[in-house]
């Protein structure tokens, strides 16, 4: 008897799953419902297009050598019957059946399932307000979505859009939006954006973006404002109203659960379906993966949603073998590492954040290291890293990376060192591949991992921006050190009343500092290299309060007198 | 009393280790001896100074802000006594001095140490030929060699040259002349390129640099031809003569030990000096980092050279660490990991080659992935990776990777996967940084791990290159499958006998395959992803002999029909 496997959802979790389960047994009968017309969109993609980058729609449907994914494809390259067009209405566990409706002819029908695998994704959310079902509004998670905003490019008519949510979507929507020559402004409800990050980090990330389109944060869409049903503006908690000819909402995503919570299938604290290890869902016979599941977080143990598309295909992989093979293969979990594009920048993330990692209680050490990916006579561009260690054991928690240099790089090796359980330690004598053109002698990521080594120790004492900027609003007595030199002041300086004695005569003027050895000094250079070794220094020298500001200048997210 | 601490060499791992002790103790003696002119030379960088990458040489000197690492920069910055033109002679064990001549002047001088830390590098091999000191030969080992080289480029003189020997600096130096407008051949005795790579990756790279330069192999110099005292042409051992008005030698370099060697410190069986995990030498009083010394393998436990730049940093930070306070820090030794670029590919390894993995009496499992670094619609490139683990605990051994993509986020995931020993399993369930401007879904690195996990689990049965030519040669009767599509078939095929059935046919044509079910049957496809599901297929239903070409039409080294 040929073993029946029916997936519901056709995007990235769910055709994997299937492939997979095909691959596994040759003789099953797989069926994949898709209630939409597509199949196996490229989402993640979606922006690229949107945003010109490449033309061809069916680049986001199609395999490496250009066949669309549709229907044929799928019977005649793995025989997977792909049911386009048709939603499963209802899931029978007794009779493990499911009912589905054609979506275009309204036809019902029932199909029997051995083994069911539930990836119905996510959909996006909407703000409850006034407004939300003008023309004009879109969200960007759909193909029709991508086909919507892409027209608007080519018609180049709209002149005005505000992005809703400053998630990595709403980052994305943005530039995507910005090269279709439209003005942009970004509407973000709490006080940062990308609030995977920490708030310094996102502050960078906005200050970046500042440059390219408005930013507007700790302000909710209370309202949009239509005219015969077509969007003219947004209104904004505050009564600021933007005039705009189109909005996208990209306010993040909810797990699709209501087939699964309606068979009596276990949905979590997260709102997804919950699935062990083996993707398997409270129902025996029937798993789960991608988008719809929360999965384990492999550093807190705690369940959490990681809507991403890496993992949808990964979880899909192992339900796919195990509804053939009986729980042979195990999903181990997430660390939630993420990364988007912003023009120049790359921005992402891997493992705990400061605050997650406050969250779960651990007890850590950080360190901001601001310095460039690769020789300067390379055209080295700058990284700006965040990295957090457990402080007993000096594991590796987490790390975040923005800027112009090569951020893929920087977090996939975190991501790897977290997975290898890495500490600080391992990481400062990591044999990585070094030649100019790809990275520092010294690469990024091992001098993070040496200046945290110096904190760890106590050699390196650092103190972030955010802690200067606070004390000096509350008007500490702190004496600054700009330890550049001087065409360097002239360039650029803080102006928060530093002093500047150039590194290379510091010794000399050793006079200069203030006389109570006791006092807090916050030294700093334009990365804070210097500003360590001044700080070493003085520090032999009697100084007893001694800091080095993290990250220098280029890590500094307020306001500059220059 | 003030430590007294002596630092022989200047360049990488000399200068680091004395910036460390400084840094460890303000108020050490500290003095840095380098025999020629310059310190602090990035001479992983004159490849790109020679080939007009920038043009100032000074960058190759300062520092990330463009101060000249020179003798003031050191005193003022970093109280470094830094004596260049200086040699240092003798090393004087029993009353712990070292001697030194003013290369310049002739003057000597005799100075203390506490503690000592030879830092003296490595030189170039020369191959014991006629005419090697012909006006026209060069190394790219020193910045007077970069500077000579680099008034060629801008003289625009010389029409020929001979690069010899095919490693890493050979390589990046037929890349940097022939930016120079200069016609190239590349010399190599042994059979193939970069030798650190296994014979067919480096045939990979050996057909890519024939498209710019002329390259022969398995041919040493058997002499440099001159004319009045200058290089005209070179001869090699089978008669070949190349005429040329510039040769490049670069057949490795050799740990400068004679100084050590002479003051009766112990030298290792690879000609290095011999250290201890805290880079300490046979004399306690006596460390030692950086090209001059052997270290040791940590894969194989065996010590190896391995001429780094980033491993001369990392060792001399913890030598300058130790001589202050005492055997505090270790250096883990290394993974070999070095990358390098050629026009627009990198190429690298990290961990052990097929080869090493050989000698070392490893049990391994391999296989080659070709594919792209991003998806299509994102102007994805090709990797190469050819990946090999431990038979019995999956256990990463070593990686290679080359080709116009992102070479070196690979090496750098797997060098950190092999420090975390990390297993194939734990890589085919990474949570990589995804997103389409920086890699596939399921990234370059975990496909390569599926596949290999695949071929463990016997799912995936490869054959190489290498053996289906052999077999192919020695007249073997195979069944070689091709399953692209008709198109592909048009543009580029083997023609080594395959038939073409494409993969969405395949099923309704098994008829057409050998009667004989257990017929060797080889399938492939551009890069063998279609022609692993065909095999899987295949044995379904009942070939018992189905093979995967691995890595493709893309990994093929060999001459193709098309
Ligand atoms: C604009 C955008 C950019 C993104 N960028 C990235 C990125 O850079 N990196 C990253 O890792 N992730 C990214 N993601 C997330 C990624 O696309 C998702 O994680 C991934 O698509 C999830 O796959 P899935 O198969 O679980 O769910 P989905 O892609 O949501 O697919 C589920 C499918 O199931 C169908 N379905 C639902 N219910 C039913 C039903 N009852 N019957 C039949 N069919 C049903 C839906 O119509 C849908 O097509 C991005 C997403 C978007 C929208
Ligand atoms: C062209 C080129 C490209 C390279 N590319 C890369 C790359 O991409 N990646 C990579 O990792 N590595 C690369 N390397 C290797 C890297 O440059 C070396 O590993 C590194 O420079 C070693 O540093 P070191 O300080 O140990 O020795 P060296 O750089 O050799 O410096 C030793 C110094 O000691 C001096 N000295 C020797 N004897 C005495 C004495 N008796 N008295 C006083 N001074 C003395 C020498 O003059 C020399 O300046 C490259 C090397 C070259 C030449
Ligand atoms: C592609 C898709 C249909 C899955 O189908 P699939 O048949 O598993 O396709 P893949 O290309 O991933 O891999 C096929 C097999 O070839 C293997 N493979 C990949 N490259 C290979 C190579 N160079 N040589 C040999 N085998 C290879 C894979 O490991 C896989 O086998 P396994 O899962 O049994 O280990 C599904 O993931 C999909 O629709 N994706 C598009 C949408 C998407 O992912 N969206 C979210 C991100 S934007
Ligand atoms: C640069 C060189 C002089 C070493 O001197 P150095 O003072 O150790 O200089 P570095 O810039 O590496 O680092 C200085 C210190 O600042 C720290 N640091 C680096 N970036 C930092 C940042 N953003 N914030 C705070 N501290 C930082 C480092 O960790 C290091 O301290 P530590 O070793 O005590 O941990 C020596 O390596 C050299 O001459 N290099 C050039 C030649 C070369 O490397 N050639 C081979 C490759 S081409
Ligand atoms: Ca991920
Ligand atoms: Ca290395």
């Amino acid at each position: 008897m040929r073993k029946k496997i029916i997936v519901i959802g056709g995007s990235a979790a769910g055709p994997k799953a299937a492939a997979k389960a095909r691959r596994m047994d040759e003789f099953a009968e797989v069926t994949l419902f898709q209630k939409g017309a597509d199949l196996s969109m490229a989402s993640c993609g979606y922006p690229y297009f949107v945003g010109g980058f490449f033309d061809d729609r069916n680049k986001l449907l199609c395999t490496p050598t250009g066949v669309v994914r549709d229907p044929n494809f799928y019977w005649d390259a793995k025989e997977i019957v792909a049911k386009v067009n048709t939603e499963v209405t209802r899931i029978n566990k007794q009779d493990k059946t499911v009912e589905f409706t054609d979506v275009v002819t309204g036809e019902k029908g029932t199909q029997e399932y051995d083994k069911l695998i539930i990836a119905t994704g996510a959909k996006a959310n909407l703000p409850p307000v006034k407004g939300v079902g003008l023309k004009g509004i879109s969200t960007l998670q759909s193909m029709q979505d991508a086909d919507y905003l892409r027209k608007i490019r080519d018609e180049g008519k709209v002149k005005k859009a505000v992005v809703v949510g400053g998630g990595l979507i709403g980052i994305e929507t943005v530039e995507a939006l910005h090269l279709a020559g439209i003005e942009l402004t970004m509407v973000e409800l709490l006080p940062q954006l990308l609030t995977f990050l920490d708030w310094k980090m996102a502050k960078l990330v906005e200050n970046y973006l500042k440059t390219k389109a408005n930013v507007i944060t700790k302000n909710g869409v209370s309202e949009f404002l239509g005219k015969d049903g077509k969007l003219v503006g947004v209104k904004l908690q505050n009564g600021t109203e933007l005039p705009c000819e189109l909005a996208v909402i990209a306010i993040g995503v909810k797990p699709n659960i209501d087939l699964a919570r309606d068979a009596g299938i276990k949905i979590g604290e997260m709102g997804g379906i919950v699935v062990d290890k083996y993707m398997q869902t409270s129902d025996e016979d029937i798993y789960a993966a991608g988008d719809c599941c929360e999965i384990n977080n492999i550093i807190t143990g705690k369940n959490v949603l990681a809507p991403y598309g890496d993992l949808a295909n990964l979880e899909g992989r192992v339900a796919g073998e195990n509804v053939i093979a009986g729980n042979k293969v195990t999903f181990p979990g997430t660390i939630q590492t993420g990364v988007c594009k912003l023009f120049d920048y790359g921005i992402g993330i891997t493992g705990l954040s400061e605050t997650k990692a406050k969250e779960a209680g651990f007890d850590f050490v950080k360190v901001v290291n601001a310095s460039p990916d690769k020789p300067g006579f390379m055209d080295g561009k700058l990284l700006v890293t965040k990295l957090l260690a457990d402080s007993k054991t000096g594991k590796i928690l987490g790390a975040q990376c923005l800027g112009p240099g090569d951020v893929s790089k920087q977090l996939a090796i975190w991501a790897t060192a977290i997975k290898g359980k890495l500490t600080v330690e391992d990481m400062v004598n990591a044999d990585l591949p070094y030649a100019p053109p790809f990275s520092l002698a010294i690469d990024h990521s091992v001098a993070s991992a040496h200046i945290l080594q110096n904190k760890m120790k106590g050699v390196f004492t650092g103190i972030s921006c955010m802690d200067v900027k606070e004390k000096l609003d509350a008007g500490a007595d702190m004496y600054l050190l700009d330890v550049r030199g001087a065409d360097e002041y002239e360039e650029t300086r803080l102006g928060i009343g530093e002093t500047l004695i150039p590194l290379g005569v510091l010794r000399k003027r050793l006079n200069e500092l203030p006389k109570d050895k006791e006092k807090e000094i916050v030294a700093f250079c334009k990365i804070s290299l210097r500003g360590y070794e001044a700080a070493v220094m003085l520090k032999a020298h009697g100084y007893t309060n001694v800091k080095v500001l993290e990250g220098g200048i280029m890590a500094w997210p307020f306001e500059k007198e220059k």
